[in-house]
């Protein structure tokens, strides 16, 4: 990718090693770490050529029978067994890490070391602690470093961002985030024997459905909560040992309070955002977002205000349909973007500490029945969680059939 | 009121004098406790002849200039300082108690004492304790206990109620209640000395404002917490001793888990009511009620179904509109049915201390930090009460008019 212009002179109709020549210089030759549900998605986003300047160069994953379905399904493209031996091929500029959660940083890791860029799948890691250590080692890299958050290409919570960080809505009072609908059967925790364990994703819905609502929850209002109180129901209406039913209290810094709550099990779910602010509220629901606009802030009305039952003049506004959200095309777009024209990435991967803090304080706050303050006390977590994971006696009892292999291993 | 066939023998032309000696025996003859802004309604209400079988018989405040007031304005009705003397009159078989809160549980016991019927406004009391010894007192008198939760006759939440009883929404599992639409400017809070203090009132918005809703957050579901944890935040963007916003979590004996917000200073704030159960899902908002029902219950449904990502199927129910609430008139009519005929209380008396306990106990596990277990630890929550009457040094700077008078001694 040193010189787009060679690109131009050369023909579409090539072999495969031509291709791969030729992407060197002009294209973000993209790698894929683990092939099971997101890493193909992933792949046949980049085999589409919806994605301008970007190819799969290659995929790895250490299962053989993911191997030998990789290497049918994607004629052509290199297949390696395992990480190392795709970065050390050179076959790749960048590496999209779609493996088990736990794996992510230590992957990262690797691949910023060999110097290439990485874009990593939600959530950063399991724990706060490992995922420091990957943006340590992104620092040290100069590498591009991205994390998929296709939520934050949602028109919607783009527009709340802008509406709060410009002032229209301002300072913010309350948050309140009613996510329930994550509707998820027991079939779909049978259906492998790493799901909602401690070992193999050291989490339920906080971190295998929630990462990106977590990651909104701060990014929309630019503002991390100081500490966090919060409750956990492990293995509530299904057979697992992590939790899917949370109810988290944050405090922030300006006084400022919000709610979050989730769960797997409850049917129909809700997907409620409320954002009370000193000019009114905004409550995005339903794929539409309202905005409550006080005429005066409330602080002013309430300072000239001599009546004791007014209350401020608000208009209800229904602010117009956003758009269509590119989702995983846009972050990848953008990460691609980032690596061959400077692009400002809309999902640097550091950020993905900030929603896995407050996840893991989440945890932390209903395993010690206390307070989590914020900076997480990362030692603490990291204690607490090896704790469940080696004091596990978890074992599926009817886990019918893998609808994603364990491409790499769980295990902690 | 004891032979009702003697009144259908008079004429309805008659002295003020004649008129009471008529309803002795016709009618509930209702004495009123405090005419501030809610007695004054209610001594209204009776007036207005809205009331079959009601009349208002006396009055009595603490306040001469009250009392000036009422002369004047209920010409005929007889005025007393003390409820004490009017209950010795002889002229009440009722009293509608609506003097400052802390107050309810002696003046009932007085009436209850004097074999007087008593229907009090809400809350019941400020502090468990002290209701107890109330609904002990109504035990032991055998007369007829209501109390003034109108909100039990608003058509929405009767409804809850009975799909919830009848097992339509199947078992609950989830009760989130955003009130936040409670707003009251400092412009209220400087209207009366009283108001908002911890000697004056015994809290805030919990005490002030939400007693309806504590009431029917157990009331249509039909079942109280086991435990809260709850966060309350005093003095929030107003200049007032006590708490006006407040977030609490609910754990239930089945399981369920709950969330209850409120505020008086979000503008505009949210009522939302989204009761969760094994059949789906109801919301009450903006006056109207959706039920999301399953065809088959999620518990069978999970139970039965193999495919990781498939959810129940739903039918979204827009529940006809169920007619305006007759409210305070609702209540008096039900109550003074219940006295002459015999009819059920929808709002008994005793009943009052599951709002308050739920109140008090959100009270208790933010003072001290920690969870408040139900049935209420009353002699801790007194004593947190008491040290923060003992403690309090508020004075209000800028008190501009009594909206309402201080008619009885809002004191401790």
């Amino acid at each position: 990718m040193t010189n787009p212009s060679q690109a131009q002179t050369q023909s579409q109709a090539q072999t495969q090693s031509q291709a791969q020549s030729e992407s060197q210089s002009t294209k973000v030759r993209y790698g894929i770490i683990g092939v099971g549900n997101m890493g193909s998605g992933h792949a046949e986003l980049l085999r589409s050529g919806r994605i301008e300047g970007a190819e799969l160069a290659a995929v790895c994953d250490g299962s053989a029978e993911r191997r030998e379905w990789a290497r049918q399904k994607w004629s052509g493209v290199p297949v390696f067994e395992t990480s190392a031996d795709m970065l050390d091929s050179g076959l790749v500029d960048a590496v999209l890490i779609a493996c088990p959660h736990y794996d992510h940083p230590s992957e990262a890791i690797q691949a910023f070391e060999r110097g290439v860029h990485v874009l990593v799948e939600k959530p950063a890691g399991v724990y706060v602690k490992q995922v420091r250590e990957m943006n340590e080692a992104a620092a040290r890299s100069g590498k591009k470093f991205g994390i998929v958050y296709n939520q934050r290409m949602n028109p919607l919570y783009r527009k709340l961002r802008e509406l709060i960080s410009s002032g229209e809505l301002g300072e913010i009072r309350r948050t309140n985030w009613i996510i329930t609908n994550w509707y998820r059967p027991q079939a779909y925790y049978d259906s492998g024997t790493w799901r909602a364990t401690w070992a193999g994703e050291g989490g339920g819905v906080l971190i295998n459905q929630c990462p990106h609502q977590l990651d909104l929850w701060q990014w929309t209002i630019g503002m991390m909560p100081t500490r966090i109180r919060a409750f956990c129901q492990e293995g509530k209406h299904r057979d697992i040992e992590v939790e899917n039913d949370v109810t988290a209290y944050a405090e922030y810094a300006n006084g400022a309070t919000g709610v979050f709550i989730t769960s797997t099990a409850d049917a129909p779910g809700t997907n409620r955002f409320e954002v009370t602010g000193d000019r009114g509220k905004i409550v995005i629901e339903d794929g539409k977002m309202t905005f409550w606009r006080l005429r005066v802030p409330e602080s002013q009305f309430n300072a000239e205000n001599e009546i004791p039952f007014a209350s401020p003049e608000c208009w209800k506004i229904e602010v117009p349909h956003q758009g269509e959200s590119p989702e995983h095309a846009g972050i990848i777009r953008n990460f691609t973007d980032a690596i061959l024209r400077g692009a400002e990435l809309v999902a640097p991967g550091e950020e993905g500490i900030l929603g896995l803090s407050i996840s893991n304080a989440i945890h932390l706050s209903s395993w010690t029945d206390d307070w989590a303050t914020l900076p997480l006390d990362e030692e603490l977590h990291y204690a607490e969680l090896k704790k469940r994971i080696d004091a596990s006696t978890y074992a599926k009892k009817n886990v019918r059939a893998a609808s994603r292999p364990a491409d790499l291993s769980g295990t902690f």
